[in-house]
């Protein structure tokens, strides 16, 4: 493949997120103006109906067009591979520095390309399920060594990629603040709860999975199919209130402590944009139990792996009073998954359940092995027994009002132009 | 009140389930029409549409009929109680006997009413997101007491209303057959899962809630306002793969176990319809625990309860051949509910949660104290280990292949009339 595609966009050139290679798309709007389809392209957003109207599309690029320039990327997403590489195709020839037209495109760029800093991102899609995975196994590991230090991991979790339903209507897009949540938790040595405000408020590092075509109620998608359902990557910062998950969770699983709010990037990265960033799988070490036959493809195993480098920042309100920059807490990646993205879309299916296209998947939270890598605050305070040291002399536990959490993904790879996802930020506010 | 409504249409006259004092919702079509709105009075289905472009509604009742006659409910949920009575007011006035234009509308019958044999019903509204609880108390025992028989109930059930998030996108109406799942199981004393269709498959008996207009984000529902939420009820069959849950639903609750399909009631029965059968909540014996202040409010608790007589009953292929009705396996009641509707719309939002028009609860199993009264076959048959005999010589532990399950609700008392709630049906198909 070619490494460097240079724009007559120059804030594309070069770009740590946004070059050609990377070409996500998402809605967004200017002032009152109605939310529709975009392209990030370096510091700009390329308005997918203005493209239209000038007629810079043909063919399936432009019925691909269509579909992504409306209020959500659902019809988009339906589409499924063909029409996304089609989009990515005529966008790359559309934007190279030697197009043959370059300077009426110039001419055009007014009002063909809109300051990312001065547009409104939305959600990239209406959700119709959002189911949350737990596919962080060293998440998963030192989740369970606070609860069983002796046996972390249960019997089922390197057979079955376990997975949640979670809440739809309080996924909402980076920048969003929300109220810390109130609830029922059971102090330590107590019998009966008090209702409150959470005193243990988490982040959770994930990558969040857009879903495509689908498929109808009753059917399966094969592993070897699996991708072609897949229409793009996010961040997802999936806000838990951990006094609140203690006290409910058994024996259906959380519930108040996930649903006040999650958090994720609005830009959809596609599977054409990382193609160059797949590897083998990782993270099941020799001596673990082979998948069981539907979760197990040799093109999958070989190439289901994702490397993306994972970053999760503190702001707290007495940093921005000091001038003080974001602290990086964790520094993780998405090869940490014990199982691949397709092996979730058809562990989902294999009961018959239907996917739809703007079904939105969770990782779970994706730490690494050690301190350094830990994708919540649960583990990297150890349960909230070893404050967080952070610069201006603050200690943390768990989150504060006023605190704002970013999470950050890129792919970077000696040899390739880097791939970036944007932010995806989100400020706790005090209980209502 | 009054205790019977005479109307013009004959067949609502004594009509066990539909007569004028109920008047559900529903989402209709015939043949290959586009579904819409309707009112089941009698053996037949109001035509919204027709009645609205005939004149017959004015004022509030005209536009409450513009929102009710549409695609999906959704808008009518959205705007509440007050254009619920209205359109109620206006439908009873509309066909009541003494009519003073009784003859012009009999001779609009044949357009304004539909024959129920004749048309097809579909789901009521787009569910945006569906929870279910576990409020059914004796289920919950009877359940804990397989697994935990000294201390069957959890420590948090008397103070939590106990839910989790369900699948939206397998959401069908009565009538929908669907196959049987397919999934990980961990034989008995096996320590590796295998691979195949479910073997412990049942049924749950529950009540279903639509919700209405909802809150905004970080806002909550206070107990006291939480009526003002509840569009209306219906029948739900939480189809449960047993085997599949028993070895998915640790750490984070049953997911492939439950998302394969679930089928509900299509008529929406009003709060207005069952107010002659609301009382004090019974479930709570003296000495439980009082519920949190934000779960407790005087008239909730003095009339938040539903008394509303439920029934489970299963038709085999073979009975089917030998020309056997269905079988009751269940008589149960809503009364049999430890948490009021109200209490869960609460809980549901104490942490800003986000409920929209057209989200969707059920109740959680709604078994009574005995084996007569049993909402799942799993406490019929105690886990399996006691067949149930059916006529005709059969026995059934779990579902087989063709088996269909019927449920049914009405509420009786003496001297009032009865308001049905209709059947809701489904088959279970071999796995594909």
């Amino acid at each position: 493949m070619t490494h460097e595609l240079p724009s007559w966009v120059a804030s594309a050139n070069g770009h740590a997120d946004f070059s050609l290679h990377n070409l996500p798309l998402g809605v967004f709007s200017r002032g009152e103006e109605r939310p529709r389809g975009g392209v990030a392209v370096g510091d700009f957003i390329l308005d997918l109906g203005f493209a239209l109207e000038a007629g810079l599309f043909r063919g399936e690029a432009q019925r691909a067009a269509e579909l992504a320039a409306q209020e959500t990327l659902n019809a988009f997403f339906a589409a499924g591979g063909a029409a996304r590489v089609a989009l990515r195709q005529a966008l790359q020839a559309l934007l190279r520095a030697d197009h043959p037209q370059r300077e009426q495109l110039e001419e055009l760029a007014e009002y063909l390309l809109a300051p990312q800093s001065a547009c409104r991102m939305h959600m990239p899609a209406r959700v119709g399920d959002y189911t949350d995975f737990y596919v962080g196994i060293h998440h998963a590991t030192q989740i369970g060594r606070l609860f069983r230090p002796d046996n972390p991991l249960l019997p089922n979790y390197k057979h079955v990629p376990i997975a949640y339903h979670g809440r739809a209507s309080t996924l909402g897009v980076s920048g969003k603040a929300f109220k810390r949540p109130k609830g029922q938790t059971l102090p330590p040595g107590q019998e009966a709860p008090v209702f409150g405000p959470c005193r243990r408020l988490d982040y959770e590092l994930e990558l969040g999975i857009w879903i495509g075509p689908g498929n109808a109620q009753g059917e399966s998608i094969a592993i070897g199919s699996a991708a072609e359902h897949i229409a793009g990557f996010c961040l997802l910062n999936d806000w838990s209130a951990r006094d609140i998950q203690a006290w409910e969770y058994q024996p259906l699983g959380p519930f108040l402590s996930k649903s006040f709010a999650s958090t994720l990037s609005p830009w959809v990265v596609t599977a054409e944009a990382l193609a160059p960033y797949r590897q083998a799988q990782p993270a099941r070490p020799a001596g673990d139990p082979q998948p069981l036959a539907y979760l197990y493809d040799e093109r999958d195993q070989a190439q289901g792996a994702l490397d993306i480098e994972l970053e999760v920042l503190l702001r707290t309100p007495r940093m921005v009073e000091q001038g003080l920059p974001a602290q990086r807490l964790a520094l993780s990646n998405t090869l940490n998954m014990y199982w691949t993205v397709a092996q979730m879309v058809t562990h989902h299916t294999v009961n018959g359940c239907a996917l739809q296209p703007g079904d939105f998947f969770g990782s779970g939270t994706l730490s690494g092995p050690d301190a350094g890598s830990c994708g919540s605050l649960l583990e990297l305070t150890q349960g909230g027994k070893q404050p967080l040291q952070l610069p201006g002399g603050e200690t943390r536990t768990f989150l504060e009002d006023g605190d704002e959490v970013i999470l950050r993904a890129r792919c970077q790879r000696p040899g390739l132009p880097t791939i970036g996802f944007g932010e995806c930020r989100g400020q706790v506010l005090a209980a209502g």
